[in-house]
């Protein structure tokens, strides 16, 4: 796994361009609730309270995933629609496995 | 809320302390595996390929809420049950809450 | 809401229609378990095997969820993203409120 | 798996025999979602439809899992806790799995 940018191959960019801004931001939030989550235990906090907090974070990633759901849908997956019936069978099939992944089924 | 120890206000130990390293190291792989997501999301990587991330992010901090709620019954719930059972019941209503919250209900 | 089928009103059939029948066994064998469960409940059966049989059958209406979620996506989605762009913008709205409802978000 | 109630064989009431009622009565409730819905799919109703009525009964299922859990704890962990500690660690083991089962993990 490279972490380049995949749009330095010549790729498409991803669905969630437009609102990578809004993902970036909601992703660096969860990563402060995560360290905030780890110095709670470093500290010694009520069991009960770290769960909370953990409810929170779990919740906040979510979210992330839904949005991320949301972009790939109304982009990467209606422009196959219109564009390229058998990537978009591919791109259904894919996000089947990632739905039932989110779905924990 | 302060991050200090509450054990230095002579407040009992929370039920997690004999698995805090585990914890610990657990939380600590959440941290990179968010961190991970957020520079997938910054690379410009595909939709799926985040989600994928996601569900592991999401599932490894829910395997942390999991062994917390574990501690939580084995410790602070036991010994209040034999100990002082009107503080038993406010940790199972205080319980209930936090099963709730994690249940996403 | 009526029950009778929308196709009497000229509406076109559900995304589901080829797995009609699939989704109907499967639903059938919800009803069953959850009868089953009533009836362990009725019966004093011991608790935490009441839990399990819940977690199965929750298991499968989810199951059943996501196999729509799917026919949704190839049929509703797929059509309307060729055919008619307002009418998907709305799918593709309706979709994600369905999503966040089915992840429980 | 008789379905005949444990209590003929000596052992004693489940945890849930106080709000048995109660858990029934959520129980034929959701029987009759479960019915609606595969009246609906019978029907060839909207697929969003669907999915709307099967996270209700979704969410109607996970709620009795719950009660039942408080139940359980409140009842069965609590006195074995006071009484058994042997049978208390056995039940905070299988409590354990049931939690993990109940949040698919």
């Amino acid at each position: 796994m490279t972490l380049a940018s995949d749009q330095d191959n010549g790729t498409p960019p991803p669905g969630y361009t437009d609102n990578k801004p809004d993902h970036l931001a909601r992703l660096h939030k969860v990563e402060g609730q995560v360290r905030g989550i780890t110095r709670m235990v470093g500290a010694d906090r009520y069991c009960v309270d770290v769960l909370t907090q953990i409810s929170a974070a779990t919740h906040a990633l979510q979210e992330v995933a839904l949005a991320l759901l949301d972009d790939h849908m109304r982009h990467c997956v209606t422009n196959a629609a219109r564009s390229d019936p058998p990537a978009c069978e591919e791109k259904l099939a894919e996000l089947a496995v990632a739905l039932r992944r989110t779905l924990r089924l």
